[in-house]
């Protein structure tokens, strides 16, 4: 049996830092497992071998929470997305509870079930008919007994809000993350507003997830910070980023590059710029540290690395890799071994070697061209009948 | 039982289109399982499910070869790279060849066996002892039977014929590729005359792998065509590039830009990028295309849909992706939706990210400045007094 | 004699589009006749050849206002800056009051006198000192019977007001132009309430001036027109940004780049950029549409031909244009032909030829080194005092 | 009356650096004189004090050639490229030779009188009819009695050598100068091969201009020499590039990019690059040194700044200058004070300011596209009617 480790509010309360895992849709649709688009949660059944891997991964790069891979994988969202397999909600949502217990088993991992925007909300069901979908994917992680929860990738904070109040129903610690940068989400509500709103929901941890850059998202996470503290509560912190470059982002956050997802490639963080990235997020007091979609385990390790000194200890992976480019010492080349060190590898300016592309994208809603103006239109839609209205409409392009 | 497969020849001279596998040193680097500098091959004791899992998935993406995990695993390799669970280079090597074997059985697939370039050569040792080198990873994989064998990632061509004439002596089909680009191997030997002289030494299968992007290997592959067809002799071809644009590239290839190894994110070529390539190859009468480092399994899954018209299938990892992005039909956001086409992903010239960084980089033997100058006189080192000398001189950097 | 001209409110209160001139210090120092740093004003006297050859290629590109080339000039100014010729600020003044009437007179244009910024008010002088200084100019352009006057190029509101209320004790029309972004001036005034300052100080015609490129400056005036309305206030709206994009200032502005002043080439704005411009400004409702530095005479024609269908007519210049590129009908190239078009030069995204440098700088002041960081500091310095104790430290880098 | 000045030949005899004047057809279109495409020559008549204010800022930037400005003024292409003045080219030429000797007598330069490259040898006229045009702007320069003669801008080396035998007649120096690449010229022809044939017909001086970047036609002129020397014949060099960087040019140079030529502003090198150039021009054995389209009067200043030690002086002009922005000392803000030194400058890498602009373009005949791959074919019409075809075809594009 495992030993009982500490739950996520005791560390957090002790001021530990707590490394979450990587992003699991990108990482296995680049492995073959899963589809961009539906992004099918069904691989937990189908491909159980493949996800239990990449846990295995983020636990080596000293992950302290394994998330339930159930992104996408409420009930309603499943319905209309080609599962040819038949398989029930449930049935995935759990298979993807055992495989996280079953890693976070070998290490000092917590499990965590993760539940996100419906498609139910974004196409106007009523407030009953989302919360009923929130409280069958809470019923499998009760079942399966996670040790604490998150609602996480929200555009809106009112779906959320109803996330976390079903979540609170458990007893279980609740975190909530939306997937906003500094201009708030998509109705316009600011990041400190939405922490508010959200620690008042009942969320014990804040933050943000996907959509952005690490920096911007810190930053979006100080905006919360500020706005929780102004209102007089308390609530801890987290971020997950993207592991993806995003400059040139508008509110919409990557979905709007004419990158995503399958040009993203040059945006990647190396794991220097992750280093970065872990110091500004831990200076901002921010001590759920994770990442998102392009994260791999070898940013996950950079993280770990970076706060080895507070953490004390180094994550198992780094027997592969020794800090800043250390490993190179061994480089059959001289030069190469010349550099095996901090200020090479922190100083480099990466080179993208495509002189034919340009730095920044113009994000399709800049609307430069009268096809990108209507498209722009599409993506204010507030209701399914909208939605379709525009998606026809856009099949002339 | 597994079924009798055709042999890599019976295929070639069938004219069909056989797909390589990945690179393994950088993908289970990032996945935390080798380190980068030694390029610890001892994985496939340390972590066999870790080394099979992605064997599985370049299987998945549907590659017919299935090289053992053998890269740096002579023995005079391994003494001096901090080994240290005290492994013997043919308990490496076995390891390599029993799981390219067991995932090989689970597909279309063949095992091959491969040597890549010695410290022995390098440090001016014999002949007699570098051959003695290659016999002893050959003695392995006579024993386990591998399908055919490669000689790969030589810098210099003489040190790959003595490689190829080893490997003739076990009687399996031979293939022989150097990490040249256009300008030739380190001494100065032109890539026609390098496969000419490959051929000579009896390799049924001659290229390039690694070093450079993929287009500059095809071109390189095209002049040692040229070379080979115009000493009247007889080959197949081959290509194995890296996953990486290397525009800036000098004769010394990716080794010499200032991101190897840690910061080369940028340079990742797309699944798109790929098409392209795998299109050129074909055309080029290359019929042996696959890749190296950097690689991962959906840029292989993209060589086996552009060529699927002419093997006939799809691989099966293909479930997971539908051509041309047409997966992207499924997505919430409909401005996304309009991805789902060719003519869009095939146009697209994807952004960096990063405005405060170059397109290309200067590499250290450009010699910009005085420090560059000196290592680059480094790159030239031809003895093993010579290279410590360099190296002792490095360290003053 | 000249045949009476409409004065500038007249056109303005008209309706029609002013098109100013472009800057002169920067188009002098590379043809030899100004230095860079002083930016040597005694031209007018010095080489009135070349200052007049100048300003008659902005009036054949067809400028309403030929400005007095009197930046800088100011006596306090001069006396620290190297003018061994021993010209007094008077002779200078003069000097360039003569040329630009005699401009003026061979076309539709009107002289403007031009105050600047003055050492004085930064070196914490008494405000009767500071006007004082604008008085001695303006007795100048008193008796050389200039047309109208502009406060321009100034970094503090404050200093901009004195400047506007000693002008307007001439009676002549008076504009006022901030070198200011949408961030506000250098104590933190807003652009609308700049605005508002400067028309109740009695200034007509109030905008911007130089330090952002054209964008930044047309929105920077949308900013100061949205303040001028809502404070229930009337005034005509100028713009002078510079010919370079700058999309990586700060509030300091282009000096603040580490391209300023001898690096900036990478960023000149093309004809088509000014096409662009000229349409943005004159939809925001601004009428005095001109240049500052980077500006030469093709730039103002471009203004003038994007305009042309407003005012009428298109300048003498296009006799050696054709708009939209349609004098390459008459090139040797049949490909360099097929460019006669406007969609052609409209969506060209030019390429830089500088594969191995960034798309955007790190200003000075973002402070990424240690030594950065100090000279942030320096650039708030306050007081005479101060700005030399930091001219001492900064000796030190 | 003018002190007699040492010729061209005794000044390249004595060791001594020539330096060439700029641009005429870029910087006069610019200044609203010259129409891009036919290139007015007529500016000579029509705008004569424009002209010559050009000349005087090269002549202050220590240029010791005034070439005429007789660029496209040969009788054949004045006919049809819409000179609606209805001069004759002995009129144009005329007026082109009196304002060089004008001004070379302000200084010490010399005058230069230049024929380039033919519409009749395009359109396949004879070798007599070719000859005859070239004679006729010949019997001006000697009735103007110009010091030297210059056969420039030729893309065929069996044009320039007619050329050549033509301006020999008269008895003066003759250069003459190809605007070719390292490849060669049209025909195929070798730098080396070229330069040997254009020595044989006579030629003293013998170079390129134009078409490419400095150090690229650095590097052709040194395949000329050494093509020279290896034929043991003995020769000057002359250089006089383009003031642009053109890393992505093909055989064709900067005529096939796409910003060619209203959009080439990020590509303008800057006063340091200039520097570079100089003394690699310098180090290459080359000693007349200047420059052609692009160039502006503070680049040939630069020239003559980096090669003060070598010529013993600097030029007028950096009066208004310093070396290495040693003028910035007296600039207001100290972070600017900071840059007045060398290695600021000689390390800078400028950036562009247009993150969404690539660093190299496609040059149409790279055939991306079809439309482009039958661009691409039109540039090799070796015959008028030929280039009428490809004319016609071109716009249906």
């Amino acid at each position: 049996m495992a030993p009982v480790k500490k739950g996520i509010l005791e560390r957090l309360n002790a001021g530990e830092v707590v490394i979450g895992d990587g992003g699991f849709v990108f990482a296995l649709e680049k492995r073959g497992y899963v589809k961009a688009g539906p992004w099918t949660p069904e691989a937990t059944v189908q491909y159980p071998d493949a996800v239990r891997q990449l846990q295995r991964e983020f636990l080596r790069a000293r992950s302290n929470v394994m998330q339930t891979f159930t992104f996408y994988a409420s009930d309603d969202k499943l319905e209309n997305r080609g599962n040819n397999l038949k398989l029930t909600g449930a049935q995935i949502n759990e298979a993807a509870c055992d495989l996280a217990r079953e890693v976070a088993n070998e290490g000092d991992a917590l499990v965590a079930g993760g539940v996100s925007q419906t498609p139910s909300y974004l196409s106007c069901k009523s407030e009953t008919e989302v919360r009923a979908i929130f409280k069958k994917q809470l019923d499998v992680f009760v079942r399966k007994n996670v040790d604490f929860l998150i609602a996480e990738y929200f555009e809106h904070v009112e779906e959320a809000e109803w996330a976390v109040q079903v979540l609170k129903t458990s007893g279980k610690p609740v975190a909530a993350s939306l997937c906003i940068g500094p201009k708030g989400d998509m109705h316009g509500v600011s990041p400190g507003e939405c922490a508010v709103r959200l620690v008042k929901a009942g969320a014990q941890i804040v933050g943000v997830n996907c959509h952005f850059d690490p920096m911007t998202c810190v930053e979006t996470v100080k905006l919360m910070k500020e706005g929780v503290e102004k209102a007089g509560l308390k609530a801890h912190y987290m971020v997950q980023p993207l592991a993806f470059h995003t400059p040139d982002c508008n509110r919409q956050g990557f979905i709007d590059l004419p990158e995503f997802p399958f040009g993203l490639e040059p945006r990647i963080l190396t794991r220097w710029d992750m280093h970065k990235y872990a110091r500004e997020a831990y200076n901002a007091g921010i001590r759920f540290i994770g990442g998102c979609c392009g994260f791999e385990a070898y940013h996950i390790r950079a993280i770990a690395e970076e706060l080895a000194p507070e953490r004390g200890f180094l994550p198992s992976a780094s027997e592969k890799h020794g800090s800043w480019g250390a490993g190179l010492e061994m480089h059959t080349k001289p030069w190469v071994r010349a550099r095996a060190r901090r200020d090479y590898w922190e100083n480099l300016k990466p080179a993208s070697g495509r002189p034919q592309c340009p730095s920044m994208s113009v994000p399709d809603s800049w609307g430069v061209t009268k096809g990108h103006a209507d498209l722009m239109q599409q993506k204010e839609a507030t209701s399914k009948e909208e939605l379709e209205q525009l998606f026809d409409k856009s099949k002339t392009h």
